[in-house]
């Protein structure tokens, strides 16, 4: 990663982390265990990504000061909640994440459940408060069967089949990955006020980095061991995933992840100087290794 | 039920339910599974008991039009959300509601976790729209761990537990039931635009219904048969659930419930004339068979 870009994550994953702790119900409140639950999952080691996109578009549109900071924590919180429902039981059956025992390994199924649905609702408390902002309604699309769930119902009912086609694999990664990011950076340019042409070129960054990032994710899943992945590694090959390295084998896909961030780098190239960050996190999506 | 109420509720049931067809995906939508599921659960024959408080509220409180339909609609959303993750194996692994086969039963696990989520979601989607006012943080409250989720949890912890107190009995029903039926009261008159004094009475006749309406869930679960019920009857006993008849046996339940919608008469008496409609329902609730 990019100095200044890991520099930059650093320094607002600190401040991300704090506004997270103070915006969650304290552990200690009763019922306790939900509590637990909710903070266990969200401060289980996750990247960040989201909520730093929300920031760095935020920024990037001209926007000052803190206004973003709950926002981007009630991103974190959406995209923790459904991690937690995909790891259940029922859906793919997930023992870890980010390297510790899934949620509902650690406080049973029912309680995985409601910790999920609770990040959605205090999240929605979160995003509620930006009343002079269409916010609700932008990430609740990207969260809806328009979006998000309608591409995890896919992956679900895709799985184990051998005759994913490529359309079927590019809906599921659209709906299920890329909607959120794009959203994350949508959202911090809203609140940044930013007019009509800022807004279409991040959300057009956002199209290309979010599905560079799920090929990237399936890739790794293959290439990784479980240790550096802090996930199960080979688990998309044992559920018979749709997965980009699947139909098109390793090397087209990282030839396609790698054509959308150069396609991403060059949409951003307007903003200059200011663009630089966005840029390095293109690049850095493409060449992570976990 | 009272001739005058029974209109009412057959004529604002026959109007919500085509809002809530406007307002839910098509079912032929891709990926139309979970849009069947959620259809098949709002449409499995509710009272639409919310969404009518919702709109008898914000009548009382001078409101006009339909402007309080859609989010009527969303709590009845909300609700049904609430019940397809209650009914799940997990939690309290129910194979009927309101006469029906519930939604894992119907489309598996994975669509039914899925189906609960995108109804919450589409929920919020409507309730975002009313931006001029806080009910994405009203409703919020209500179904946060603060709320009826909290209410959730103490439940699923508490069964099989010999030893439940009344004040741990009273924390799930106040939170798990009556803080939904509250809101939706108190969504109607803040969309009415209710001053303080109507908000504080209509809120108050909430927790007093809210209550009652529990106690009487309890009841009837001991003394109706599962046919009259639509849901499997005596499952509280075989699940051992906290349950006021449980604690205080049924003749104090009953005489609770009156008393309760008694108070709730009593709170409302302010209104006259206008009142009638909540007054005859909080009657209804303690009087009614399933």
């Amino acid at each position: 990663m990019d100095q200044k870009l890991k520099t930059y994550f650093e320094k607002k994953s600190v401040r991300v982390d704090r506004y997270l702790d103070r915006l969650l119900p304290p552990e200690g409140r009763y019922p306790s265990s939900i509590h637990k639950a909710m903070r266990y999952s969200v401060f289980a080691g996750g990247k960040r990504l989201r909520p730093i996109l929300t920031l760095a578009a935020f920024e990037l549109c001209g926007g000052r000061g803190e206004r973003a900071y709950p926002a981007a924590c009630a991103l974190e919180m959406m995209h923790t909640f459904s991690l937690i429902h995909d790891d259940l039981p029922c859906m793919d059956d997930d023992d870890f994440r980010r390297g510790k025992p899934t949620s509902h390994k650690v406080f049973g199924e029912a309680i995985a459940v409601l910790a999920g649905d609770a990040l959605c609702i205090q999240a929605y408390e979160i995003l509620g408060r930006y009343r002079d902002l269409p916010v609700v309604e932008v990430v609740s699309r990207a969260l809806g069967t328009a979006g998000m769930l309608g591409g995890q119902v896919v992956d679900i009912e895709s799985e184990g089949k051998e005759d994913i086609d490529a359309k079927t694999l590019r809906f599921i990664h659209v709906h299920k990955t890329e909607a959120l990011i794009t959203t994350s950076l949508l959202t911090g340019a809203i609140i940044a006020g930013a007019g009509r042409a800022d807004t279409r070129r991040v959300t057009e960054y956002g199209r290309c980095v979010g599905l560079a990032f799920q090929i990237v994710d399936d890739i790794l899943d293959i290439v990784s061991t479980t240790e550096s992945l802090g996930k199960d590694a080979g688990s998309d090959v044992a559920n018979k995933k749709a997965t980009y390295p699947r139909l098109f084998g390793l090397e087209k896909s990282r030839q396609e992840a790698r054509r959308l961030a150069d396609k991403a780098v060059k949409i951003i190239r307007p903003f200059k100087e200011k663009g630089q960050l966005l840029s390095s996190l293109a690049d850095f999506i493409v060449e992570r290794v976990n």
